[in-house]
């Protein structure tokens, strides 16, 4: 299967451009990218190879084209699509294995790391949780709880880290909520996350990951009752 | 920006169509792929089509053209492809953080977990180390090295824990091996693993979790002063 060289390359330089254009933030996340007659002067390329770029783009979930619309920036990088199609492959026990090993290092670099602010934002995260603890809003403690995690692998400072853990939580969020929610049917916990809280207020690395580790062999339980 | 919605279905298509083939274990990896006119008929797309497909997954990381030979499957999914771009982006001590986050959690799966044939293959590898610290034959030494944290981390059973580790471990091998061939440039070190070893024969999550963050913070300080 012979390919022509100079038409492979031109297709690879259009996505090496279009990339940058990505990581260096010109064309940013969620915004519309200019119409093809443009770029094809822009990238100085022919309009095939353009679209056979954007092509490959949008297939590895960098950009999404809307029929009638246009082309819009998806993703900042081509690993939430990635993780997103290994999941898939995953069953849900090795992906929360997976997910706990970035947490638990996360609790550890957050009780090292966290600022003032960092620490302001996760209080005020868990003053949320415990909001609809006491109004009995299963929903919005779901989406409080999640948002909390967050803020704590956020605070360690670490993109990559952070960006795998985003990436793995999305894909499994509708287990973990279901698992919550039934868990939760009678009664929201009170004050779940107060020891690890208190824990990275304290800089008390141990006692951060020790709390991670909990929590998990906790939601592992629910998980295997469910699905097992 | 107008794209035929056939067009960009039928390439789609092919594209699922090939990753099933190569997830099923039809096609496996390091193997060629049929030839251009076979796979025409047996897709039933033209060879534009076809074309475009498989450049959008050699741009994946998943299919790779080698001129006036053919094309051959070179990695099983998309996951290779894109941690190394993202870790491109990476400062090092953020992608070990990343790596040693796995490798912690992956030796408590091993202690709780490793079969007593997975021990045996351990003690293989831990032997292996041990005769090149007695030759000092430290580029030996480097790659069994990497070879027992791999086998370590396979008897844990997670797949996807399993190639995460490895793509990471891939990605910045070269700066590992730098530090470690820095490091032992006087003397090799002797039995370096065995309380890691000794821990995952005695199936003590506790000690093998400890031992990996003594190692990871060994690692750390090698590669905070040769790159900052």
């Amino acid at each position: 299967m012979l390919t022509k060289t100079t038409r492979l390359n031109l297709v690879d330089q259009v996505i090496v451009q279009i990339e940058s254009l990505i990581e260096s933030g010109v064309w940013l996340v969620g915004t519309k990218i200019p119409a093809e007659p443009t770029l094809v002067v822009e990238l100085n390329v022919s309009r095939n190879t353009l679209r056979e770029g954007i092509r490959a783009l949008c297939h590895a979930g960098v950009l999404t084209t809307k029929q009638g619309d246009g082309t819009y920036v998806s993703s900042g990088s081509t690993l939430g699509k990635a993780i997103q199609r290994r999941i898939q492959k995953s069953s849900i026990l090795d992906t929360l294995e997976v997910r706990n090993a970035l947490e638990q290092e996360a609790a550890r670099l957050s009780a090292e790391r966290r600022t003032e602010e960092d620490l302001v934002n996760i209080r005020l995260c868990q003053q949320e949780c415990s909001s609809y603890t006491a109004s009995r809003d299963i929903e919005r403690y779901v989406v409080a709880d999640l948002k909390l995690h967050q803020t704590i692998v956020e605070s360690t400072g670490n993109q990559m880290l952070i960006e795998l853990y985003a990436h793995i939580t999305d894909s499994i969020q509708e287990s973990i909520s279901l698992s919550l929610r039934k868990r939760f049917t009678e009664e929201l916990p009170q004050n779940e996350h107060s020891e690890l809280v208190e824990a990275i207020a304290a800089q008390d690395t141990k006692e951060a990951v020790n709390n991670v580790q909990q929590f998990f062999e906790r939601l592992k339980r629910d998980i295997e009752r469910e699905y097992m």
